[in-house]
């Protein structure tokens, strides 16, 4: 997604900083996603997280977001191509396959697999905040995966720290 | 372990913001969790982080845990049935298993999967906290997971930065 | 890496708090490193990462690493053995296997798999940071990996929030 890159190997990284400590005190704002799933799969809340820090008067900070839960968990991934997300759906699956061989079955044959993929993906995302917007690359989408075959009601805690307008 | 969610799956996400900002400036504390391992296995040190959130006086605001290894890690799991994490423990091991493929071996033929493992799980979490509690979900758990076979002595920084009572 | 314990396994974890709040309010800083890769393998940004901390004036918080693209991602890694590098490049490609098996196939063979090797590792990294240095284990090193097979810029955002020298 980004341009083939001309420096030298030789180079391989830059530090580029672009600001002094601001000297501004921090404050902090916090919320709460819902989100209804529609059973295995992936829920865009980009747009959620982004009402939040508006709402909120965030300026420049750290956004978290928490899932509360786990048999569902967090991730950043591809917003351009649906394809994408379909076959991360099936990576998950052959990751944490369905099956008899888990001593865990008592709320469904669903339920363990979920757990592992929860255990391979993110509980928590930390994302910077510059002037009001997520420092989200272009491709970048922040999305809820549900890993129950049913749908369920998930929450996400959000919390912004940093300075405000 | 949450209810069947009656909402329409065409109205996926509803944003709950909770608070305005808090008008307060915020401070932070830090710490150290040890943890004594007995060997592969997850330790749950959910009671630790929350004493250290107790002594500190957190009210509201943001807990870091960061493992300072890079053969054991973290993950937020299932606290209720042990036998979902003796079934973690199985899929991590099928993920990253042993045996003589490794060009890494020289510290033990349970060092690289150990290396596997931790890149497949978590180095830090980053956990909200409200009125002095993480807001963990009623069945989540935070674990360290020790990936190497023998006992070892392992670290957690914390860090809680927010409000204070 | 570390030495075998000698605590009982009864007495699993032992929380260790080092410091009062500290009663001084919160700053932050924020910049870019920019990495140009060199296809498919891990490059340290460690050093990169101090600098940032460094020119910052950065004493106690938490430094966030957060990468900007979805075939990219970042972890914190064995710092000693180059092979430990090379097996968990190995272990990616074994867990995302190449092949044509994708539907998301337009933007070439690697693409799809660099996705998913994104989704089981990490976006982004939160380090606490104590008297200007971050609170790494002696053998952590911060790497990002670039999970396609050509050459690509790269960008990890920093923030550091915290107190100030």
């Amino acid at each position: 997604m980004t341009p083939p890159d001309t420096r030298r190997p030789s180079d391989p990284s830059v530090a580029d900083l672009k600001s002094a400590p601001k000297q501004l005190g921090l404050f902090q704002s916090h919320g709460r996603i819902r989100v209804a799933t529609d059973g295995c799969g992936f829920t865009d809340v980009t747009g959620d997280a982004a009402r939040f820090l508006a709402t909120s008067g965030a300026d420049t900070g750290l956004l978290t977001l928490f899932v509360r839960h786990t048999s569902a968990s967090l991730t950043i991934q591809e917003n351009a191509d649906p394809d994408v997300l379909a076959d991360l759906k099936d990576a998950l699956a052959s990751l944490a396959p369905s099956g008899a061989h888990y001593r865990h079955g008592c709320e469904g044959p669903d339920d363990m697999p979920a757990h592992i993929k929860t255990m391979l993906t993110c509980v928590s995302l930390a994302i910077p905040v510059e002037d009001g917007r997520m420092v989200l690359g272009t491709w970048q989408g922040v999305y809820l995966i549900e890993h129950r075959s049913k749908p369920h009601a998930r929450e996400i805690a959000l919390l912004f720290q940093g300075s405000f307008r």
